[in-house]
């Protein structure tokens, strides 16, 4: 009477379940089944393995195959699940050897999600990059390292694509860098190819960087991209990557720019091809839709990580984040509910840091003014900057903050920073405040730090509070 | 007929306040009576002015007597407001020119508190200081500064005590220092002394430094300390400091140990002999009692800043936490309350940060559980040691938080932190949270945030609320 926990894909979400079953239930059977070699590695580390500020590749990694098996969890790679039937409990897998049915008492689907390169033209190219795998990082890395001194072998061929990465290493490192899309991946990878001596374009279809942390952030990470030598095309849609093999020019307005390399970050798509006609349903964002507990509308089929939906703490509403610690929490919530000690999820509310060089940007919550009404809500935002410590004490760097509230209720909705000295970790106030429905008056009269070093009297986000409960009361 | 608002205390909760009243209502006469010649300068800063790091001494003031009265403030320095006669509606001031009577319309007591130097033995010698006022800190500046590099003629007669300073410039610097105290003042203090090249012994009577911030963060603090050179002295009652005018030595356990310079920070009080017989009530912490709007007992009387209690957002009881931003917060409400717009002066979570060198250290709420007890609730505490950012990330740092909170109910009730990157700024999310009376529960599922640089997958917070959340469901 088999009654596995099986897991289909071995990341974040997968083995946050895997390891928090096998802790509450031991002699539960967990089964994890992943499709490629690499397992439990940190995909947001991945830009700085290419720069070089992390040093190995298997430095990415949270745990590593032999310490998942320590748990007891009984994992395969290169196993791919490619079916469900429900009805009769059982996943199809496709292996090395061959396909075969295995029967689960309880199923996870952890999925992930790909980077998109559609209708990017030429994104197939050699020398065209997602940042979006392991293989694809060590390839890159490789390539921006002159050839004698990459080691080949240190990269261990049980996990690593030897020939992909043998095939970079061996070229003349490139010189130029052309970078499509300015969000997360590509305001990362301008420091990181920066770092390398590369001349950077970066084109943005948008006229901003970084559209989901406002206009203020988008703002001052230009200035900030610009200052440090990026050729930064904003409001620019590129046409197509050419090249004959290998990538070596981009088609931009007519122009051709020539580039030694390409990344391509555009966004990420949820994996749910796994799902198809199972029953398992998905949300109006195309992630698949669960409830509190992580639960499909399938019996016993749970979802989590890159591949489903939350609940947005703002709206109430399932949302789609693919996020690392949304994947991590999730994953363990689920574990444990399996474990038959029901754990919420919890919700979502859209933090997201990212470092643009020196510039440390954060964002949580509901900034969109258009997204806010729809959600039922009559948005104003106020934005301030203000001082990071006291303006005697030396660092103190100005910190711009964006805060944006619910005109009728006063409730806050969203809030992004961005400064040069502890900016990024400032997002958490605002994210806390988020998580229990605070007022933009409560949020101005919070007892927060001071002290010179770390903090003026008023903290940027009181400040910017200050400005917006002004605003609300007029 | 005169309607003037009067303040008695001219820093920060006193000059927030007339200067939110003359925005709210340009056309009220507002009187400021300030006993000394300094007016809105940072308390907090003296330690790094004294150090070195701040260059000048009018760094430390936020605002200038000429422009608080540009303001429309009528800014009246050596006047000392000496007696209240509510029922007259006047104030009893003695100035330069003699003692008179000043009417008001509303009256707010601002009169902020005195460092305590009792029961230390000595602590009147030349050579002892407290870290509590302009003058010692101008004047501890030119003792550790070479007699030729102080520069006498830059500090402004108008308001520094040239003859005290000069005393201690003409000095040859000390080459080692006493202090009195591990609390804030102790610690900031010597890492300030440390920076002049002084060798450096503290004495601190409890068993631990620091000492509202809780076990694990006084002993980080402890081993810093020890590692930065100090001569830390724990469990160590000093009996006198001791010399014929100047202090030459501290006398301790039977010994005497030779000392060049001495600093008492053994705390604060609050300054209330003001209000002495005026029928002005005080709490039971020895601060003025306040309503949620700053109002003393007493009819047009309110009081803010360290000579008032505030409401503690935990225990929903009046506490005493003498503080920059709880001065300047309730400043600012009464001035618009006293405009005829009541706003709350809001509550206090006892939200601290410090420096210990490179250590940082904050705190927030309650932590001790005899205090928690007190309140009604049945504390339990856990502490975590965990990373600042990612494993794999340069600058990644052990971060140690203790997070407390009540058996029963599961709510937040205090948390401290400590570590070397970005550790005190994160003492936010535990004042944000308590803010709103989180469950700890809540606190596990908050949407913080996440990226290499700046945060591991679990923040450290999250870590704390995790292990304590397990020991509270068990």
């Amino acid at each position: 009477m088999s009654n596995p926990f099986v897991v289909a894909g071995g990341d974040a979400a997968g083995l946050s379940a895997a390891s928090k079953l096998k802790r509450e239930d031991p002699d539960r059977e967990v089964i994890v089944f992943e499709k490629g070699r690499w397992v439990s590695y940190a995909h947001c580390g991945q830009p700085y393995y290419i720069k070089g500020e992390v040093e190995e590749l298997t430095d990415l990694l949270s745990l590593s195959p032999a310490a998942i098996e320590e748990r007891g969890i009984d994992l395969r790679r290169s196993h791919e699940v490619v079916d469900v039937r429900p009805d009769d409990g059982v996943v199809r897998v496709e292996g090395p050897d061959g396909a075969f049915d295995q029967p689960y008492g309880d199923l996870l689907i952890a999925t992930g999600g790909h980077a998109v390169s559609e209708p990017i033209a030429g994104a197939a190219l050699d020398g065209v990059f997602t940042i979006h795998g392991m293989d694809s990082a060590a390839a890159l890395r490789a390539y921006l390292t002159p050839p004698e001194d990459v080691d080949i072998e240190a990269f261990d061929p049980d996990t690593v694509d030897i020939a992909f990465v043998e095939k970079y290493a061996e070229l003349t490192p490139p010189e130029s860098a052309a970078i499509v899309g300015g969000g997360y991946v590509g305001v990362e990878m301008a420091e990181a190819f920066s770092a390398h001596g590369l001349d950077v374009s970066l084109f943005q279809r948008p006229d901003r960087l970084l559209l989901p942390f406002g206009e203020a952030v988008g703002e001052r990470a230009a200035e900030t991209m610009r200052a440090e030598g990026v050729d930064l095309h904003l409001s620019t849609e590129v046409d197509a990557l050419v090249g004959e093999d290998r990538v070596t020019a981009v088609d931009v307005n007519g122009e051709r720019i020539p580039t030694d390399v390409a990344v391509v970050g555009i966004g990420i798509r949820p994996n749910t091809d796994l799902v198809g006609d199972t029953g398992v349903e998905l949300g109006d964002s195309g992630a698949i839709a669960v409830d509190d507990y992580g639960r499909t509308n399938v019996e016993n089929v749970s979802a989590a990580g890159d591949c489903a939906e939350m609940r947005h703490a703002v709206t109430g509403e399932p949302d789609w984040v693919p996020l690392g610690l949304t994947a991590n929490r999730a994953g363990r919530a689920i574990g444990q509910t399996v474990a038959g000690n029901p754990e919420p999820v919890g919700d979502i509310a859209g933090t997201a840091v990212v470092k643009a060089f020196e510039l440390e940007c954060g964002r949580s919550g509901i900034l969109d003014h258009e997204r806010a009404r729809e959600a039922g809500f009559d948005p104003v935002s106020e934005t301030v900057t203000a001082g990071s410590r006291s303006g005697y004490y030396p660092g103190n760097a100005e910190t711009t903050v964006t805060l944006t509230a619910d005109r009728d209720s006063g409730t806050l909705l969203g809030g992004a920073i961005a400064g040069e000295d502890r900016a990024a970790i400032r997002i958490d106030t605002v994210a806390t405040a988020l998580g229990d429905d605070m007022t933009v008056g409560e949020v101005e009269r919070l007892d927060l730090a001071y002290a010179p070093p770390f903090s003026p009297v008023w903290d940027p986000v009181l400040v910017a509070a200050k400005v917006l409960n002004g605003t609300l009361e007029d």
